[in-house]
């Protein structure tokens, strides 16, 4: 593809975790934030092989936890580019744990960070547009719009009466 | 106070964290991931402190990283429970960081995490209700109740229809 | 599949890490120790997979480090069984280096480990037999036993004159 | 001694630690990685005293775990030098783990690492030569010989033919 | 307050940490290692507030541990300067565990640490003065005295003769 | 020996380490506090083997830290046990420090340790008698009995009068 344009799929990154004791709480579950320090490597790489470039947390969708993740679990994270906006870059993870004797598997969470493409001193720098290929990654690129209003929202820096796509999810025409 | 009502300032807790290498990028920026793990720490601590119970990730809202924190600054996080919803408790938490030598502060960010109190064989739990004392704490109080809404919507476990303190973000009325 | 037969897909497992100041030397290159801790792990979770069970790191063959990896870079380590012996099974790793911001990749390692499945007890316990279904699987089925042999020889397990195999790679015959 | 001569009580280091929970699987032993990062520590220390220099490690001979270490465990790492090549260091390693309240001791592994000294920009660079001094030093000296040949050839850099005093292992003469 | 003197509050440093598995011995009480390691890092950013420069560690004082801290405690540490020599600060550590499950509270720990001051070649500089404001602070300021003269003769910089101070620990006169 | 005495050699531990990143302030030096975890490790390790049971750390005696440590110094650390006093022993820890490219070595510290042999309930628990066989051992053996006092008149649980060897560090008869 040329320069400027890449697809959903080279920037696809795996990683694999063991939940070891510090991990855990007191209950022998995962602890949320561990999780969200795993969420956020995998999707800086993904954001890092869109780009080839250094790239910077700029922000955290709404993530749920809905059911525990258990010592010695196996933890997989997929993360990949949904849709950049000049410097800025959405990647979705998608999270599921294993217990590896007893064969069960949890889908464990979906989530959505925003990473921002900068040069050696920190100046945000443009990436390349994301083409989605799949119905699966067009739905996921149409949304980031959506998703990109509600955070511009959420931190007072787009007026609520602006953000059009956002009316969607509540129905409101 | 009695057992079932406790004042936010019961809840408060401090955390003060020292940036170092392994915490940092490669331009000696201190990591989303590890910053959010940070805030999981304070804020479940914070909510263990209101229930007198173990307690477990429910869910993070939106967090946007707004200055880099370098390596070597002095990160404080400051967290106190906002409102309680039967087993659910909603923890506001405050971070700023510092480069001391330098005496220069930036507010980094503001963050809310919300924690289900459970018990010993991680069923959910009744906790006190949370009573506001101070005009900040009345108002982080009348919020929570919106940011709860938004969290069953973008879970899909509320119809937007009913989230009627949810319009007001968008002023809608 | 029966249940006492699997394929090498189904205990393929990648496993991507980030190069951090505390996993390199004073030279900002990863330290083999570090990599090779990472290779257990990876091929841990793999036979665990192949067998549903609890593993223990039974040997590691001849590990050799060609080119340094380098602090920042991105590590991805894929492995998968290649093999099954009663209780025990080999496991190939691959490992590649990425210098995302330079596009620069490197074929970095190729290892084998064994693993022993054992019972709650540490008793070792029988697995499913690995089935090779392309090229590069029968391969790496085959050249299993002599590997095997070199072990065995090498722990002096078996006597060299009986390691029939063995002498294939040293052109005996 | 003179200053391209060293003996190997000049690069003896001995390390101890104690297994903690992180270092374990789910059966509460130590994990096989964790031991080899151990191992690559305390051979580069011995490898760095032997050459004044930074080392980077270049290969790993096979190892095997024969008996499980415990959480709790003392493991005491011995490490010295025995024999060089040009730039190149073989290092033994001897590993034993105790259980104290018990008085339990066992006798873990014995392993081979090998490193290359170089200079600031990472090229090799000549060493002193290991002049043995004692009768098990003597042993390990002449049998550095035959293992480095097995490394080349495992490594594909040695044909076979030409790796005469590998032949001692398999008896072939 | 002018630039050359400090009050107490001004250096106040708090810091909570959750006793993890890893920070325990095999009867899951918290390390004093741990413990002093947290100590450090809390006491050193409280001096670096006092002297708005980098420090190091010079002394710690006697630290004697009474009670056992168990695994998922909260531990708060609360840190101030309490008298400045020179290019050299006291620092008082107040350490606390809870249970919160239980509501209990250990006072655990009160101890002294002493840092200097350095520019950026690891040169002593001159700190502030601290200027005590309450009875705990003044006491304090009086025992840092005492204690200084303590340290000095303990590393044998001092002639026990000269350290007047010293003797009413030993109700000397 | 019998069962109830010891030699100081059956409890000589030795403890290598590497200075990492992490290990390190902003001038590249090595935390106060990272260097005392280090000691309460070695020292504790040696009170168990003099014991053979487990121990928990009853106090540290005053440390200075002379001069700094380097990033990739080599930091080794010899413990053994100097007295015992029916459940607790005292343990001297020598601390080392090289950096090996310049051939460099400084001696840093040396800190008495005392731990407490507890059983499975925690509960204190008689230990060997420690039997002094050289000169330099004999000296540790006596100073232990001043040491303690000094332990005990710091900890409010001797009165200063009593503290008859105490005086000798003085010079007060």
């Amino acid at each position: 593809m040329s320069k400027n344009k890449k697809f959903a799929r080279e920037s696809c990154v795996t990683m694999t975790e063991l939940v070891l004791p510090n991990d855990t709480n007191t209950l022998n579950n995962l602890m949320g934030g561990r999780l969200m320090h795993w969420m956020d490597i995998v999707s800086a790489i993904s954001a890092q092989k869109h780009s080839n470039r250094i790239v910077v947390t700029a922000s955290v969708d709404n993530v749920s936890f809905k059911k525990p993740i258990r010592l010695g679990n196996v933890v997989t994270l997929k993360a990949h580019v949904t849709r950049a906006f000049n410097s800025s870059m959405e990647v979705a993870i998608e999270v599921w744990a294993e217990d590896i004797p007893s064969g069960q598997r949890i889908e464990s969470n979906r989530a959505f960070f925003t990473f921002v493409a900068v040069d050696q001193l920190g100046k945000p720098i443009d990436v390349p547009e994301l083409v989605p290929e799949t119905d699966p990654e067009q739905e996921l690129f149409e949304g980031a719009l959506r998703r990109r209003q509600l955070r511009l929202v959420l931190a007072k820096r787009m007026d609520p009466k602006d953000a059009l796509e956002l009316k969607s999810i509540f129905n409101l025409d």
